[in-house]
């Protein structure tokens, strides 16, 4: 039995090898270069491959799998929109992805960022890396003190609502599918209303549906509490960036904390130190004290890492040994 | 009735406003300067000072106050190794001070620091502030994914545990003075070597005193984990910051978090900007990717000054009125 890695990384690496040594029987081999017609080669002899990569899985690279007898094919990722199906489905490919991979790592990094815009550690940080030691006027709020609102109570929202209960932060939330435990601990208030007007930070936890496109607009900005503080981990599209600049600009929104944003794709995971952002916003909101971007990598930590390459590998283990794993993808 | 107040910085500003609403009967003026000789006469008319400062409370000093009929002195902090108590005993001053104002500010900024390192926030801040927004490597590990040895579970102990336990991080803890929630919990192990060999990372909240003296030193840190994370909040003289410099030069300290300093008196709440700091670890700290530097400023929330405000005036309060203060100094 053999299985061939595509785009390996090194932080993937040690999980990689973990997964080997654990599976002796299993021959591994891995590049760190992408899957395409070219270097679909490199996987000959194999019987399944396992990829991740934003890069297409078009018609001609499926195509060059197929000819070498390799029709099993497992995502270390979620996304499976850059395949071509079609012709996935004209070689019977079968295919996996890691759905769901570390809930923790999001939540965790949320309120790291939740905290940290608290406590005005950017601002106390830029004047320690200047060598100003003194602390006022850079004062923090705490955790404890803060009625933050939840907004999504599906994995990633409850894992933060354990967060800020650690903390001892009053905690309320919204969703328009009740999870039973957060409804038994009577954490609901009845409508975004009711929560923008409650709360003294605001962390979003929905998925980018049609209906929460720019939620976060000026309307919801303006019943929210003077001086709120906002999180966006979940979807880019989720905020209106203008009316949270003009929220910032005008003192309504003392802070915000950005992983995702509506135009991404293209901007984030590349280097721009030597070139223009394509959106000036983005230059705008990573130079202010009271902002903090981070370019998608709340999901990024060695626990995430390891459950892409391990589930992702067992997947492609398992149609090896002809059965069927539980994050198969039905298309 | 009347109380002077000194040194009330901006932040301070609202606290003390808030007290004085709530006590129209009290007549209350202040100053941002500090009590010293001249400033004394400042206080004529009053009844009792309220304090805070680093510089010396001196004979002169307290018979200026003396001179003026003021024998009632309330500190906003803990400290009174700066008063000359001879001299108040032979005024019968009477002397209160604030030794809780928030356990909940400092366990919040040590747990705060503690995530930050484990995310390595200061290398991908440092990576975004030049526009370079790729992720790797700069991964992430996951607090709930750590064993987190936290030494001393004093107040300020245990808030960081409630903590680490909403992060869901295993705790593991350490005190010569076991509190009994903790026992119960089943959290302690039997020795600080038991805890070195055990903890991903380590948490100081043990007090600066003799015995205590320079414990996290190159025989400690020998014995803890490759990759150790170290945060010190507490007092710098726990730390022997050679050793936990070769720690980190060697890779066996992978991070270092530090609000406290062996010889921070002089050196924190300064501005250093424009000349030489008198010690150049301190720069190279500063420097490190994987260090963090505050400047003793995990007390500094809006919450803790407010305790601190309104805590000294009201044993300030409670002095005129012929009572004693739970806080009032024993000396």
């Amino acid at each position: 039995m053999k299985i061939f890695a595509y785009g390996i990384r090194k932080d993937e690496e040690p999980a990689l090898k973990e997964w080997m040594e654990k599976h002796p029987n299993v021959e591994v081999d891995f590049t760190d270069e992408l899957l395409t017609p070219e270097t679909a080669k490199y996987a000959k002899g194999a019987d399944a491959v396992d990829v991740y990569q934003q890069l297409d899985y078009t018609p001609e690279t499926l195509t060059a799998l197929h000819d070498l007898g390799i029709n099993k094919m497992s995502l270390r990722n979620v996304g499976t929109d850059n395949i071509d199906f079609d012709t996935a489905r004209k070689f019977d490919f079968q295919i996996s992805n890691v759905p769901v991979y570390s809930p923790n790592a999001i939540a965790e990094h949320s309120m790291i960022q939740l905290s940290r815009l608290l406590r005005q550690t950017k601002a106390m940080d830029a004047k320690v890396a200047k060598h100003d030691l003194r602390w006022a006027p850079t004062i923090g709020r705490e955790m404890r003190m803060q009625t933050v609102g939840v907004i999504g109570t599906g994995h990633i929202g409850r894992v933060a609502i354990k967060i800020l209960q650690g903390f001892g932060a009053k905690v309320i939330a919204y969703d328009k599918f009740q999870n039973e435990e957060i409804a038994k601990q009577g954490l609901y208030v009845d409508s975004l209303d009711d929560l923008y007007a409650q709360a003294d930070a605001i962390s979003l936890y929905v998925p980018g549906v049609k209906e929460n496109d720019r939620m976060i607009n000026a309307d919801a900005i303006a019943k929210m509490k003077d001086g709120v503080v906002i999180v966006n981990v979940a979807r880019g599209n989720l905020v209106d960036t203008d009316a949270v600049i003009a929220g910032l600009d005008s003192g309504k929104v003392a802070a915000f904390a950005m992983d995702v944003y509506e135009d991404e794709v293209g901007l984030f995971n590349e280097d721009w130190s030597n070139k223009e952002f394509p959106d000036a916003r983005i230059a705008d909101l990573i130079d202010r004290e009271n902002v903090l971007v981070t370019p998608h990598t709340a999901f990024y930590t060695t626990k995430a890492v390891y459950e892409m390459v391990t589930q992702s590998m067992d997947a492609a283990l398992a149609f090896i040994e002809g059965e069927q794993p539980a994050i198969a993808v039905e298309y």
